[in-house]
């Protein structure tokens, strides 16, 4: 199976990377842009026996390894076969 | 307008993080993760008048700024007023 997951600062947390590329985009004439905020993306390919034990495996993942809980949200974005 | 854009490895390019965090997913017990790649995903808050408008100011960031077109491949996932 194949899943995507997204994880992306957690609203309140500052994104320094985020801002610095949209100071770019300014800097490069798009002002139309206003904020920018940076994630990370996964690509997951897993061996499971059905979508819902792919998708706790991915959470655990997720929560252990892939994101820092502390500062990090993540969603499973999709899995398909 | 917010706008997500996917920014990920083209599919011939090696992607090292990737491998290790396939390698750490295998080391906490999580053999069934046969590969993992890593992206990165961009939130843009822009202004612009229709989602067309929107989509070539995205473009043209994108293959400016936020992907580097020789090693990346970007998508615009999703425009919504």
């Amino acid at each position: 199976m194949r899943a995507l997951v997204h994880v992306t600062l957690k609203p309140d947390v500052l994104d320094p990377q985020g801002k610095a590329i949209q100071h770019a985009c300014s800097s490069l004439g798009y002002g139309a842009v206003e904020e920018v905020r940076q994630g990370k993306l996964f690509e997951v390919a897993l061996s499971a026996n059905s979508e819902e034990a792919a998708r706790k495996v991915l959470a655990e993942l997720s929560e252990k390894l892939l994101a820092n809980p502390v500062i990090e949200d993540y969603e499973i974005v999709r899995i398909e076969a």
